[in-house]
């Protein structure tokens, strides 16, 4: 299985599994990557930088936290920066020591996982197909009530819906009453345009028990560099901080991320018009395979595969053609016949769609 | 103050505090990083592999682990990779959940501060002035009775002084009897000639409950990048990766500790030379100017200042002439007047003693 340490993106293992794709690399569609790569000028700066790796990285990222907090219209004390979003998620479950974490299935797998790690119960609600794998927000809102911790996609991995900002409110407002931390995942928000995007950002400051989860590493295509952050009140920004380790974030990923925020919006506005011109075109040719494809909002696509293919044949054959693309077999809530893509350029899009075409009609 | 966030390195803050140093840079003696920079072509094939980013690193680090298998004589299911020696500490602590941490004192701070974090108890034991502030090693026996973890430096940071091998066998055999977790931090061990090192790698095979914490950035000169590993006995292990985030561990930090190792021995051997010849002709130089040096064995000297001088003024003297020196006045066990400076190349090392000089012959 591809999925041997739980998540897509795993080179290694496709080589192990399938060779070495080919002409020597995969199509990675299993990690959902910026395809533009990083912003311009980025990597040249890390080759220029690179002799930085011989003094330590500065313990207080204090020049990528004043950038954000410019970027972001927030105060610097709102913000912790972490090691990837999957550090940041396990500072806040550090620091928020809950007993209990509530998940809305399907969703990533790391909420569960690292509950787990850290001792707490899970307590899951379900989304329903009928809702694009969205649970309806009063269930989330009860189970705020029985958990210390809650853990929302948005938009959701795997299936890249949105919650509605009322529903937001409505969950965050309920968080308040209940004492509850509501930790909102907006890794892949940055792939919606500004005006689709449903965010509690704006209204933060209202809230002490809301936490927003960002990754740097998927839009800025930098996920071998490891960067995230969270905005959060700051007595938990506070806390988050203080089960740090020191020096966890590199000295590279610091000097990237300083120099993603510099990058400008054009490099933005081309993403998000990419990704939402080619994640309908991908749809389409998926819908014309007979896919069934929730419509997501993200850089990727959930996808539950025509009759009788199941997600492992159908991985398997796509790998040893040089194609990677993520089972979601595994998923609670999901079916054997689910598996996810990354939104690429057209030029890979086109390629997975050619390649699903020969397969399928091959036959199982 | 310069060490701000607890330790020495910390550029950002010495800017804040004396502006950029003689020259836009600083001679940088507060970090113990090696003066020969990384082995010859690590930072070339850095600059190489940079858009390696671009991709997820390997979550199982099989790759350096293998390597590290191979160099060191162990089974991989020893080997935890961790984000910097500091994360490999971490990991312990969760996986063991000590309730009490034995610390010997004067020691690396992370010690403390870290088990603080993780809500454990410290009990100290401290060294004596007279046998170079090692502690009586029955005192750390009898500390092993009353801890579930205890650390160790060796060398100890910030005196530079090992413990005999055979106070390392009493020790480990008493953590057996105990049950207790003997955590060697061997941070700074490979700047020790083998033939003079103390460590019981060669005999963990018998121990189940010691730990050997090692760091790659101090020895290869790449602390930006994070880097550490533990040697510990397969459950454990498995308890300290079942600690670990995923991705935790960067991915040109992979590259660059598997780049490393494979450099050979010349590098290795001449940066043991050059830290033994140049830690002697600097200790020379700073007893003729009256400090009290106690020998040392590792890439940087503790040294009490000649009355009337404190760290706090000398430090503050040298950071204007762009030289930073480690104030040790705040650890518990030493004086006011105690700084470390590394051990760095010949013409740094004379600076810093001709800086000195002057300094102290201007008066306080």
């Amino acid at each position: 299985m591809l999925e041997k340490y739980g998540h897509g993106g795993d080179l290694l293992t496709a080589a192990e599994l399938y060779g070495n794709g080919s002409g020597g690399a995969f199509v990675d569609f299993s990690a959902n990557i910026n395809p533009l790569g990083p912003p311009p000028g980025v990597l040249d700066l890390l080759r220029e930088a690179v002799s930085a790796v011989t003094a330590y990285p500065d313990p207080g990222h204090r020049r990528l936290k004043s950038l954000l907090a410019e970027s972001l219209g927030v105060d610097r004390e709102w913000i912790t920066v972490g090691n990837g979003a999957a550090e940041s998620m396990a500072l806040l479950l550090l620091a928020a020591a809950p007993r209990r974490v509530g998940i809305v299935e399907p969703c990533f797998s790391e909420y569960r996982q690292l509950a787990g790690q850290f001792g707490a119960e899970v307590l899951p609600v379900r989304g329903t197909k009928e809702q694009g794998y969205r649970a309806r927000v009063q269930s989330i809102a009860g189970l705020l009530e029985q958990v210390d911790l809650l853990f929302l996609g948005q938009p959701n991995n795997p299936n890249g819906v949105q919650y509605a900002l009322d529903d937001l409110r409505l969950l965050a407002q309920q968080a308040e009453r209940c004492g509850t931390v509501l930790a909102v995942d907006e890794a892949f928000i940055d792939f919606i345009p500004e005006e689709r995007r449903q965010s509690l950002l704006p209204e933060l400051k209202s809230y002490r028990h809301t936490v927003l989860i960002r990754s740097m590493t998927k839009f800025y295509a930098i996920p071998g560099l490891r960067l995230g952050f969270t905005l959060a009140a700051p007595e938990l920004a506070a806390a988050m901080s203080g089960k740090q380790v020191t020096w966890s974030v590199n000295g590279l990923a610091l000097l990237a991320g300083e120099a993603c925020l510099r990058s400008g919006r054009g490099y933005e506005e081309r993403t998000r018009g990419l990704i939402a011109a080619e994640r309908e075109a991908l749809r389409e040719g998926l819908l014309r395979l007979g896919c069934e494809v929730p419509p997501g909002e993200a850089n990727f696509l959930l996808l539950g595969l025509p009759a009788p293919w199941s997600a492992a044949v159908l991985q398997e054959r796509l790998g040893r053609r040089g194609i990677l693309v993520r089972s979601c077999a595994m998923y609670p809530g999901l079916a054997p016949g689910h598996i996810r893509v990354a939104v690429k350029g057209r030029e890979d899009n086109a390629r997975l769609l050619r390649q699903l075409e020969e397969i399928i009609a091959a036959g199982v």
